[in-house]
């Protein structure tokens, strides 16, 4: 199958064939196709689509490009959970630990922040000593002793996605639900999980910035990972605000603790629990209503907050962070934004106060930045909170006036204030099954 | 301007504004954006075109990537002619001497023939001695004295072009209109010529297959010439049997030298005498019926096949030539396709044809490889002409039986014979103003 006639078929858009495809993915993984015809190819693709046939064929093909684990000999079903990354989205840190408790077993890979979204190995970085670099054999470990692992992504998984998703960034051809959907798919295909719930974010600070796209991506995503076997389904959630009351790294480990104390704020616990809910309604088959049963019963009774800790401890982090915040990092000043008037605090910019935390520190502009986990922003006054003039709606955690000063304008355009006092949106947008 | 940013604005349909194409062309001819972002945006223009200014700034951009020659110095308007591409299309050799009797100056640069269609250098190289590679001074020398210099592109010319159209070729994004548009006249415009008629060629041996391609490719040429400050007209031919009785360099060599003499076909001498007629009058503004006259004086009085004597001297060929044919390489074996019934010929296809010509040697499956001046086919039976079964329809002109075995069974294919007595088609289908 040569390179020049699958970009033809897709350029005068054709559907591919299975074997157009697997050539396709093949080159991709191996080097076989020089970069320009892969990239030809991705903006036919990105152009003219895929059918959902397609894309479970590419799917597929991806995660057969490299390892894929199998967890036999771990009693269980497998469940995982993605989200396509948001502004405080610390679920994950929150929901494996309680999913854990109720009958899954949560081999869960991760990635890091880019961006302005931030990135679950870096908030578990943020714990001094944990090491999200387990072996496989070390993870086999902790998925049969705790129950739950998070690590990162190796390059033995899925290795043409790393090529394609490279070329797709400099290529302007990132924004493809089946290319999307392929890329999220294969890697969880290849973590051997049996059933998945997405978290598809939608608003400033998602990915998709409109219900119709989120929707589109969602659908997506169930019917290619249901296609391939793996029992999937979604939630589409809002990302206009932050999720909860913190942001970067550190900040969102602490927010993350204080939710598995029963501590947390509203939408982060209810978020986490209803994510971990499903993921043991479609993993070990119990309804959804006895999935939130058992969820709750796992905050409630703080084995969720213990789970947590066995896995702090298991990969090597300090697990006395769970009863000692202090221990994390914290950044040496502070500088809080006030409320230019008085009124009610109507939006606060996801978007804006992501890119205005990546500024401080807390994230990374391109992928060799390093991170401080130290820095962040707590929000003082959440959308819907009465203000007067001067009152404190974010507090700016920060290292240098250097960092601040380039932060410091975003983060004070992310704050809104009018005068009608609007109840903030409800975080559940619609499931998709 | 970012590579990202114009392929984005490409990809999304948007027109690139005059910077975003002149960085493009910048980055195509100086090496500045890797290739698999300039692949990503010929697909993009592939696939969403571009308006008539944006391909008139791309044209431009171009030209002005490389040397752009001057002829101030050089009495006399300066015109030219530039087909699509054909099989047996030799009018080029013809109508340049003709066009350099009538009050125009000829600085004419082709290229070799590649795939199934001919290419004028390769055909000039037939003749024993022929120098394509002349320098500007001779070329200039050439103009000044002969009236007519026929060339080679040079490196130096349009090195935009060169590196887009490598990568088009492999890529899937040769056949838009808006990029042979500007590949075609960025190398006209750098010829330093005030006039150009174009023959796009339509049907089953032309680059264009079908009319409203060949349509909309001349009225793009003629408004992104004009655009330009260059005076062009098109005029639409046919190209679904070969032109002239004669496919195959040193073949069509004598047959040019025929129809200079006044006995060639009658289709490549109208076809030329038009074309000529039409550089006459859009270079030195006599009308399209003076241009004519003065064509058809230059050639019936032998004036033409004078220049091309002249011409052929002045470049380093032999000018015997010209009276003794048999000069000229001579393939050592014939073979003779045979009707396989009676009745009339009704086709005979010129995209076998060519490929079959290939396949002898007489052209190039790939840009390395050498081409056998000698070899060709010559047309005994022209379409409509009445066979008995057993009567000769192509005369084969081969050297090696290898070449010969894979060539036959393409040029048996190319003949169809039927029951009605069918008139060829007319050679002009509309003239493009």
């Amino acid at each position: 199958m040569q390179a020049i006639d699958v970009i033809r078929a897709k350029r005068d858009g054709e559907a591919l064939s299975p074997a157009a495809v697997q050539a396709f993915v093949s080159a991709a993984a191996a080097g076989g196709w020089p970069d320009y015809q892969l990239a030809a190819l991705l903006m036919a693709i990105w152009l003219k689509g895929m059918t959902p046939d397609e894309t479970a064929a590419l799917t597929r093909c991806m995660a057969d490009s490299g390892k894929r684990f199998r967890w036999d000999d771990v009693p269980g079903p497998k469940a995982d959970k993605h989200s396509t990354g948001g502004v405080g989205d610390k679920t994950s840190l929150i929901l494996a630990p309680l999913a854990a408790c109720c009958g899954v077993v949560v081999p869960m890979t991760s990635g890091r922040g880019l961006g302005h979204s931030g990135g679950t190995l870096d908030k578990l970085d943020s714990i001094p000593g944990f090491r999200v670099g387990l072996s496989e054999d070390e993870l086999r470990t902790a998925l049969k002793t705790v129950g739950v692992g998070m690590i990162g992504q190796t390059a033995a998984v899925a290795p043409a996605d790393r090529t394609l998703y490279a070329l797709r960034d400099v290529t302007g051809t990132v924004e493809s639900i089946p290319l999307i959907t392929a890329s999220i798919l294969s890697k969880k295909l290849a973590e051997g999980i049996d059933a998945l719930v997405m978290d598809v974010k939608v608003g400033s600070g998602a990915f998709m910035k409109t219900l119709p796209d989120a929707r589109l991506l969602a659908k997506s995503i169930v019917s290619v990972g249901t296609a391939n076997g793996l029992r999937t389904e979604a939630l589409i959630t809002r990302m206009d605000a932050p999720l909860g009351l913190m942001v970067g790294n550190a900040m969102e480990v602490r927010e993350c603790i204080d939710t598995l104390r029963g501590a947390g704020p509203d939408d982060v616990a209810s978020l986490s629990i209803a994510l971990a809910a499903k993921m043991v309604a479609l993993g070990t088959g119990v309804t959804i209503a006895a999935g939130f049963a058992e969820v709750e019963e796992a905050l409630s009774s703080g084995r969720g907050l213990e789970k947590f800790r066995q896995m702090v401890a298991f990969q090597g982090g300090d697990p006395r962070v769970v009863d000692d915040p202090a221990l994390l990092p914290k950044a040496p000043r502070q500088r809080v934004v006030t409320a230019r008037r008085a009124g009610f605090v109507t939006a606060l910019d996801a978007y804006k106060i992501g890119v205005g935390a990546t500024r401080l520190g807390a994230g990374r502009a391109t992928a060799a930045d390093a991170v401080d986990h130290a820095v962040g922003v707590r929000i003082l006054a959440p959308v819907g909170t009465a203000v007067k003039e001067g009152d404190g709606v974010l507090e700016v955690h920060y290292r240098g006036d250097d960092t601040l000063a380039t932060a410091l304008p975003l983060l004070e355009a992310a704050v809104e204030i009018g005068d009608a006092a609007a109840a903030p949106a409800a975080w559940l947008v619609e499931e998709v099954k």
